[in-house]
């Protein structure tokens, strides 16, 4: 029972997560999920984390004893823009939110002291406490879903930024001219290597008359490609979605030379389905950083795939409250 | 006499530039400069520094009073790629020098403890120390000169990455099918916008038929535009070489947005020759950034030329001697 537990909370546009992390860190135990169902409004899905949390507390309560007082705090990981001071989702596109003061309300339901940091922060910190990135002093962490975002880690904490927003990879430019991203640039990373763009790619390829899997696959409904069809159609040998991911490797590749280029890190951890496809995605990818960064830069560096897939986010939800409130790490004010 | 002077030294591929630093800040004393003439080797270069130390001590004992016991050491910068732990250059392109221990070659000639860092990072330093970036938490500098260098402070500490290479914002890429660097890269900030690259693609339009002074300003012969006389040209009112400075600042835009999504920080400072061209520069350059990265880190950030444009590298290298040794904030080895 050293150190008691913490409730990690992981808000996803799909997902609400919840489990008990050990203080000296660990799998979470009584892991709970539901649909996050970001219409029903905040307040249904903080009445939602309450249950599960106060579910999963009995749970780890009844297995191992101890009391009440052994569960110290709450990280909730959500997406973001957030006001990480005021512990404030100010405004979350995939989630519908304004304006919603989310870490006190679940600190107020539950009682407890409670943390706010964006989803991608919380993967990263998860897989750096517990994943794969156990030790190294510098990290990046890279998540690849319905958006690119990231993360990065030196000496072992979080950086923010002067405003809470570093971090936001997948806005970087890696083609001055490229393809409008949802942000408004042109040429970001998330233009052409999230989820959705993978598949909008792998899309515009089939409809100019490349031959595929795919159709078949959407039984001719190009509109149902997705990146999970362009990965079901790779797996079966398909020459054409082999060529979309190779290319998504390679400007995946330009955006990760660039991180080893800025901040030479030890790690950098790729996180999220597209990761799935393995070697398909890491061999190539590897090989374009090597083509693009710096010789010694690249050699001090490792990219990997997580190792945490279902829990990175409740996990680094939880290690960032250890780090910024039981080992008083920083200054930001905790909700409770 | 409030704690003594460090020698600061700039060691750069045109000149080597000395100082005495006050220990608390403020501007070098006795500062020397003299070519580099990198071609006569490191040791010729040595002992031209250790001359120009020794005859900056005299100066300055010799105006203040104190004793030789109130030099407390040599702060060092220099072009990489540098091994940072043992004080060597490793090969340095700009001066032709290769596996050489500079750091220690220096401490042992002016029998002082040294430190040594790359130029980038002095003249980053400089600038958070004494210069434009007093007193912020996280200041991201960018040199534009021969080539594009950076440096990144977080927290008052320069972040070197875990082989010493971080920083190399003039490497990252911006353009995924662009103009090849010298670095083998394509598409990299510094095949733009470092000052020959400039000078190149000003060449290139004026070849390809612009009007322009620049002909009349280099008699016709094209091979000695430089970026001098591209902004000398925009001084005159030369619409074309107005042109060739909105792309520069375009391209830099892009490369700074990136900088300001992934690492949110307070002060962008912008140090060389270019950073002339002033408003020319800086307008467009600002517009670039607010147009491509997130509207709150844009807030957040100021995007500044710097304020020490002779000194700042001196003073930096004999600020992170201070910073390394006196202050005790590294573990990294010092010579001596």
């Amino acid at each position: 029972m050293s150190g008691g537990w913490v409730v990690g909370v992981d808000i996803g546009g799909t997902n609400l997560v919840v489990g008990l992390v050990p203080v000296a860190g660990g799998d979470p135990l009584a892991l709970r999920s539901r649909a996050t169902e970001p219409e029903r409004g905040a307040d249904a899905a903080v009445a939602d984390i309450e249950r599960m949390a106060e579910d999963a507390i009995k749970e780890v309560l009844d297995a191992h004893g101890g009391s009440r007082d052994d569960i110290v705090g709450v990280g909730i990981g959500c997406p973001g823009p957030l006001d990480l001071d005021a512990g404030v989702v100010i405004a979350t596109p995939n989630l519908g939110w304004t304006d919603y003061p989310i870490r006190d309300r679940i600190a107020h339901g539950l009682d407890l002291p409670a943390t706010l940091d964006n989803d991608a922060n919380c993967a990263t910190y998860g897989e750096w406490w517990q994943g794969a990135g156990r030790g190294v002093s510098t990290l990046v962490g890279v998540t690849l879903g319905t958006g690119i975002g990231g993360g990065v880690i030196l000496d072992g904490r979080v950086v923010r930024g002067v405003s809470g927003s570093a971090g936001e990879i997948g806005h970087t430019t890696i083609d001055l001219n490229g393809r409008r991203c949802a942000c408004g640039n042109y040429g970001c990373l998330e233009a052409y290597a999230s989820g959705p763009n993978i598949a909008a790619r792998a899309r515009e390829g089939v409809e100019a008359g490349y031959e595929s899997v795919l159709s078949e696959l959407v039984e001719n409904d190009l509109e149902r490609i997705t990146a999970v069809t362009v990965y079901e159609a790779l797996v079966l040998g398909d020459e054409y979605a082999h060529e979309v991911m190779l290319e998504t490797a390679k400007i995946l590749g330009a955006g990760v030379a660039n991180i080893v280029n800025t901040l030479n890190p030890e790690v950098i951890v790729i996180v999220g389905g597209v990761t799935r496809a393995g070697d398909h995605l890491f061999g190539p990818l590897r090989a374009e950083v090597r083509r693009r960064a710096f010789k010694s830069a690249v050699e001090a560096c490792q990219i990997v795939p997580g190792e945490l897939p279902e829990t990175a986010g409740v996990i680094g939800a939880a290690g960032i409250f250890v780090s910024e409130v039981l080992d008083g790490r920083s200054e930001r004010e905790v909700g409770a």
